[in-house]
């Protein structure tokens, strides 16, 4: 499957939600559109990415496409993420049940601690070494990293030696990283400040 | 002035501390790009929109680019903003300091609770009765909204009612709001869904 556009991605479990609750071997995209409020050209090229074409005066056979929503939020096969120090951001991230909606579960956190311990919601707190260690045998491919900027680059080494291949940094400094790794960069001063800009000056 | 793109704003504290360590009355956009390892299209783009063209073959005139980079980041006016409902995410931007690096300070969070507390950063965290007060008084025109799904809606209409022009939401959930108040939807488990995608299926 090629990879969707974050907007449609972000439209998904709309569909998904809606479509678990009707009934009926067929549906249309006019009352897809209708139901969820979205303009019926994008709920066609929404799901011509994630499905293919409905057939002219039929639409889409709701169970198949059901099962390609699924499939596409990756609900069948629900992915581990591993996160990389346990502040209050980090604990706040470990503990959000948000990630669920999309197939994604942060299923463990390391941090210099010396014996395991759980956060509030019950994920487990590893000591850092070993990361690898249970990245290696859970075939882990995601890692959030939420440690502090002067640690960022260190932890982050150890995630490419993890063989994660995907980071999610909250680190507010730059990453170098093998051309194999994709970087996601969340800036999150950046994004209020934009917010602020978009305002006239007081 | 007009609004910079958010990639523009996003270097402009490199800029900014890299001239603060500089001498002399002029720098050239070269020099600029040579120390930061940015592009020299790029530098002269960057400056042009904060503070017009530099002379040729002299450069900018270092004080006042130091002033306009410092007026843009609005630190010579550090904007406040609130922040609605301090669970683990809220408390974690209440106490972030990186907020400070493009000028906006989260100076109180609202929640439900009965007399003032402090986070552990020491922010004041104030009855959410009293935000509307707070906010006349202040000046507010930027609310951060950390509450759950189920109390967004009541809350942002609160922050609409406190004057505040401004709404970066972090709640799970569509909200209505006039059109003269700029919406920032921070949607972080679509993010990460985002970056898993861009990964092959396992």
């Amino acid at each position: 499957m090629n990879s969707l556009s974050k907007a449609t991605l972000g439209r998904l479990p709309a569909y998904l939600k809606y479509l678990r609750t009707v009934d009926g071997e067929h549906i249309s995209s006019a009352s897809i559109a209708k139901a969820l409020g979205f303009g019926e050209v994008q709920v066609r090229k929404d799901l011509a990415a994630v499905s293919g074409k409905g057939k002219p005066k039929i639409g889409y056979e709701t169970k198949s496409l059901l099962n390609r929503l699924e499939c596409c939020l990756g609900l069948e096969h629900r992915e581990q993420a591993i996160l990389a120090g346990a502040g209050k951001l980090g604990r706040a991230l470990l503990d959000y049940d948000g990630f669920a909606d999309y197939g994604v579960e942060i299923s463990a956190a390391f941090d210099c601690v010396k014996t395991m311990q759980l956060s509030e919601g019950g994920k487990p707190i590893y000591p850092i070494e070993e990361m690898q260690d249970y990245c290696f045998r859970n075939g882990i491919r995601i890692g959030i990293l939420t440690v502090p900027g002067s640690a960022a680059q260190e932890v982050c080494d150890l995630m490419v030696k993890s063989n994660i291949s995907a980071v999610w940094s909250f680190a507010p400094v730059s990453l170098k990283l093998p051309e194999n790794v994709v970087l996601l960069r969340e800036n999150l001063a950046l994004s209020l400040a934009h917010l602020q800009n978009q305002l006239s000056r007081p």
